[in-house]
């Protein structure tokens, strides 16, 4: 059977309760200067998932009573075809989806305001750009701002059996989305290898950025998230690319691909510049390297990701402790957040169509199981995913360990650490930077695996090994 | 005296006739796929020639009658500094901008409420962005979508007069900006000379694509509109990047790059993808040149570069008559738009801070001169700078022709061509594609030079001869 139409058909099964209509707006383009000149093109991942359409100014309603589905947009005429080329009908489009129905777009407007005047439920998803926003607001009479998910909370005008089904199918990936995201992850191989390939002293970070998205570029649609790629590895959206690699620094990068398919990888590793780790820096990426380690052997279903993540932090701490950076009963520490001050976010997130999988729906529908309770400490309140994991879950394994002067200098005034923190020992570290060692992992039925055929190098003899190669290649 | 505060003073004197305050809304991220995963960042261009703030989140404020101007942006908390690094103060931002106040973001909002509550007049650009579009609208209590220039026509509710300063400003392109924008040039060549040393059969375009846009995001900001390359020329606007190069075909390269200080360029080549013309490819490619060199040839200050246009295309309706697609007199078939069949675009545009530079202020305001009509003929009737030339203007000189079978089939039948039109000698070159060839041209005062040092291989034997010296350089 048609894959979109499977999945509609599972979607309305999920919602069998609920009665009234789901409506789906598909993105059209987005402007980079102005309407005309549009960022690269993109479509609503929603959208790509339920009926897979990737062009523009496409919308959809799926009628829960009647049973009924159709395919709202416009047929080009000739002013579009000499600027964009022949497209095919909108009628077949919406038959490769699997709806027999289409009709012009503006249709889609009347539909919604005749479902509304009927007083049937309107069911929609939060939006995740401002013109679906636009959209939805003159057809439903609410503010635009209204209708996007605020951060953890959700979206409260947005159909709460709709966000949840959703949520539930695109959580599980099938073995067709496993095969995309396998090769998704082939190109974020290629891309970081170009990467580490081109990290040699006095080159501006900026080169190396753009040797990598133009690998990505070459044979995927683009980067699945703006490059991070800083030797100030401490700031965790680093997107200034204007310093010369110097001596004796981490270069962090954690970059992603995006496959022609739209499903995105997501890896972080961190060199050293000059191709040999420094003793201290030895010292601290080998313990978030065993923190990468111990969550992924802790992955496998029925575990919730938040224990691996307090695993991990629990282990760091330990590991601090070692180096004298912080003192006192891991367990205690742990419990009264002390890891936050050293990893102020979370282990990892759901991945598949979006990197930061469906965050558009209000991160916790997506990462919390019911009966869990997100925390507010700094670090595990940040983290995304805290479920029990199932077979079919993509989650990325991203410990890391920062240095943030302006974290630590509030700390230390605020006494937040009650005393579990040596500043005369970790003010040694202002200038370190940080680390973090990022994969992304599929649960599988009795464990887990790293999604592509290859992992990069991440153990600090192997990272220093690939460089010292890469130098005897040039 | 500092850049941007001057160029607010040249505003002020140009709006000396008028009272109110003048809004400028700075951009904020946009979503690709939710809020926090968004494009890459890019500034409005407005906003950055009058303050050059390259941040998000900025507004500001221009009292036309006080003569106070405010800059209003928030201060980065410790969340912000965790995850985008610290960012100097809004103050200093704001002073180096040439702007001594400053205030919180939200008191943007406030300070244009009592305007208006003061019956003061609000001066404001028609806006590029949705986001944009909504903040304004709830201000202002009237319809986003009204807020957008709607093409050729400009907005409304917009101010005309602070419209017509900004264009009559950002038309002539001072010393600085001719700097960058000849450094964005040369950005453009290295982007064009790296994407025709990758052409080869069998290759598929995304390749070359990827190979062409990482050599300018290593060295810019990135492309600076979305790659055209394909060997379907006759799509203007095709970024179908799939199908691999076949022997025989004519490869159109249309690409700019924008540099890190976003100043754009935008060039056109066309390349015979086995390296030769075949002798019916070199006919046309011929004809494209010589149009190109012809206008260039009488771009001068006070010539209207509509007069280049009709110059050019008169030139390719005589010579397409040699070839026997055409007959009769070469003015009468240009002034019945015969030559929109084989040009159905403009010889050229502004290009500046934006590749069609201003288009979000209404394309007649931008490109037109007040006594003149923009014509409604396919082909002139997209020409998007007709105004007589000025020292400073930067425009495009892109003549093409192309062969597009759904426009010649609906001439055909609707005997557009008023029988001026060879059917049978067109239709042998359905399935021929298109080629365009374009320059960035400088109109300098006594004439016009291209940007950049050095000039893309543009006449059919230097194409030939620089594909072959690549071809020997592998």
């Amino acid at each position: 059977m048609n894959t979109y139409l499977k999945r509609r058909n599972r979607l309305r099964e999920l919602l069998s309760g609920e009665s009234g209509i789901v409506v789906f707006v598909g993105n059209v383009e987005s402007a980079a200067q102005y309407r005309d000149n549009g960022y690269k093109w993109r479509q609503d991942s929603n959208w790509l998932y339920f009926f897979g359409i990737d062009e523009p100014r496409f919308a959809a309603i799926m009628d829960l009573d009647g049973g009924g589905e159709t395919v709202y947009a416009d047929d080009f005429g000739i002013d579009d075809i000499i600027w964009m080329g022949p497209m095919p009908s909108v009628a077949s489009l919406a038959e490769g989806a699997g709806v027999p129905a289409s009709a012009p777009y503006a249709a889609f407007d009347e539909a919604v305001r005749a479902a509304l005047a009927a007083g049937r439920r309107v069911h929609f998803l939060p939006v995740s750009r401002y013109y679906n926003a636009v959209k939805l607001s003159g057809l439903l009479g609410v503010a635009p701002d209204a209708l996007f998910s605020v951060g953890k909370k959700g979206c409260p005008l947005a159909s709460e059996p709709l966000v949840r089904a959703v949520v539930k199918m695109r959580l599980v990936k099938d073995a067709e989305e496993i095969a995309l995201l396998d090769a998704a992850a082939e190109l974020g191989f290629n891309m970081h290898t170009t990467a580490r390939k081109g990290i040699r002293l006095g080159r501006i970070e900026q080169e190396i950025v753009g040797e990598m998205e133009g690998s990505t570029l070459g044979a995927g649609w683009g980067v699945s998230f703006a490059t991070i790629l800083t030797q100030h590895g401490e700031i965790f959206h680093c997107h200034s690319h204007e310093a010369p690699i110097e001596p004796g620094r981490l270069l962090l990068i954690d970059a992603g691909a995006e496959s022609n398919a739209h499903y995105a990888s997501d890896h972080t590793r961190t060199y050293p510049t000059g191709g040999k780790f420094t003793p201290r820096q030895r010292d601290i990426y080998q313990i978030v390297y065993e923190c990468n380690e111990l969550a992924f052997e802790m992955t496998r279903p029925g575990v919730p990701y938040r224990d691996c993540h307090l695993a991990a932090v629990r282990h760091m701490l330990d590991r601090l402790g070692q180096l004298g950076i912080v003192r006192g009963d891991v367990d205690e520490m742990a419990a009264d957040g002390i890891g936050g001050l050293f990893m102020p976010h979370g282990l990892g997130h759901n991945m598949g169509l979006d990197v930061h999988d469906m965050e558009d729906l209000g991160e916790n529908f997506v990462g919390y199981d019911d009966d869990q309770t997100r925390s507010s400490q700094l670090g595990l309140g940040s983290l995304r995913m805290a479920r029990r994991l199932t077979p079919g879950n993509v989650i990325t394994d991203e410990p890391g360990i920062y240095f943030i002067p302006a974290l630590i200098a509030q700390w230390k005034a605020e006494g937040t650490d009650k005393g579990r923190v040596c500043y005369n020992r970790l003010e040694q570290y202002l200038d370190f930077g940080g680390i973090r060692l990022e994969d992304d992992v599929l649960i599988t039925p009795d464990g887990a695996r790293r999604l592509g055929s290859r992992r990069l190098p991440i153990a600090p003899d192997e990272v220093e090994a690939a460089m010292a190669e890469d130098v005897m290649k040039r």
